[in-house]
């Protein structure tokens, strides 16, 4: 199987897309580390025996993809750097706004795709994960009001509940809409008394969670991303027809 | 709420991020289309008052989101480009791929989502899309053993329930991972007695749909996609464990 697959998936490319994943490699294999220097153009040509604008094409591709950085001027060249789950979330919301995408959908995929999470995550949560779920919900009761520790607590919950289910896929996608969905960054702001609520659903997740159950678990997260929503069309009535707008 | 939201996510930008975002916005919009041509990078230091490094580093930040090609030579400068969803797909898979993810991983989520695309699917779809369906089984059962029709209705039948579920957010992650999930691409090959298979799951799936039934939908996707995986299993041992790569 081995040489042909890779035929098949050669076949057809450029020159500089060739020499980009030969590039790519030690880089994704962690041979390379962030921050690593890479040979700088004049020794790519000579090493691969390529022309300038394939070095010069093939770098830009890697750069498009988030694995180097071009430093320009004396002493520069290519550093290598790891792409973060949130570059992910970037192109989206950017491929959302082209696609004509609304808050609104956004907080429908989240409908989707978290109670489904939680569902596996009984399944799979171990007592260390449970112990730092529960960490967020006394956060919250330890702080009524406090927006900064709301966002931030809110966040992480959901996060180790995705992180739970162990599905790497998931995850990234998960983690990718985790800044667009979040209303705070559009404005949105809670109550003590609508943090509270929120510590009270997040407790009877975690309650599902640890009493292993998928179905309770999935019923829970489902209940508490439709009293979100419905609280985000009570206060904001025009949020979810918002487009999503590509940002940092 | 207007201005604040624009405060809260200019602040803390550099120049060259601002920059790329107020030349991203006719593009996003529709203004600009693909092919149109941008002005240079003179005229954007003088139009924007930017230096040339910002000027220049605004237009690499729009060309790694894939929203412009910049030609080089004379008559060269930034030409709009309209990002594919594809384009996820290949982020994606480097993402997923630094993030150590298998073949399995992949399947795994292809499992969890689109039996919960099928389930929406069966309270949205419209009978046009039915009969797209309908079409779809009726190629592959007319050319038994055809490779090339097998690998292409067979993806169109999937797309096309991923976007009978209107949700352009999970459409997204089901496009981009069409290209990691489809087992064709790494030397996976269908007997004409498993396509024939492959038609009859399908063809449950449509009955389900038709007959608007989340619940049928839901199992009928499920049950295909596990015994597609019992398949693949028993005829490529490896092909689970193997790590995602990223390619073209």
């Amino acid at each position: 199987m081995g040489t042909s697959i890779e035929d098949r998936s050669w076949r057809g490319l450029k020159a500089s897309q060739r020499l980009a994943q030969v590039l790519a490699r030690p880089i994704l294999t962690g041979a390379l580390r962030e921050g690593d220097r890479m040979p700088n153009e004049q020794e790519m040509m000579l090493r691969y025996e390529a022309g300038r604008p394939t070095v010069r094409e093939a770098l830009r591709l890697l750069e498009a993809r988030g694995l180097i950085v071009l430093k320009s001027g004396p002493g520069g060249g290519p550093i290598v750097r790891r792409p973060a789950k949130e570059s992910l979330g970037e192109s989206l919301s950017l491929l959302l706004q082209v696609e004509g995408a609304s808050f609104g959908d956004v907080a429908d995929a989240r409908r989707a795709l978290e109670p489904m999470l939680a569902r596996r995550a009984a399944e799979r949560i171990t007592p260390d994960r449970l112990d730092e779920l529960d960490e967020t919900v006394r956060l919250l009761r330890e702080n009524p009001g406090d927006q900064q520790v709301f966002t931030a607590q809110n966040q992480r919950f959901h996060t180790l509940v995705a992180q739970a289910a162990r599905s790497v896929v998931l995850d990234v996608f998960v983690s990718s809409l985790k800044a667009l969905a979040d209303g705070v960054r559009v404005g949105v702001t809670y109550s003590a008394r609508k943090q509270a609520a929120v510590a009270n659903a997040h407790e009877a997740i975690v309650a599902a969670l640890r009493s292993g159950d998928p179905d309770a678990a999935d019923a829970a997260m489902r209940e508490h991303l439709e009293e979100a929503e419905r609280y985000w069309r009570r206060r904001y009535p025009d949020l979810m027809g918002r487009p999503v707008e590509w940002t940092y």
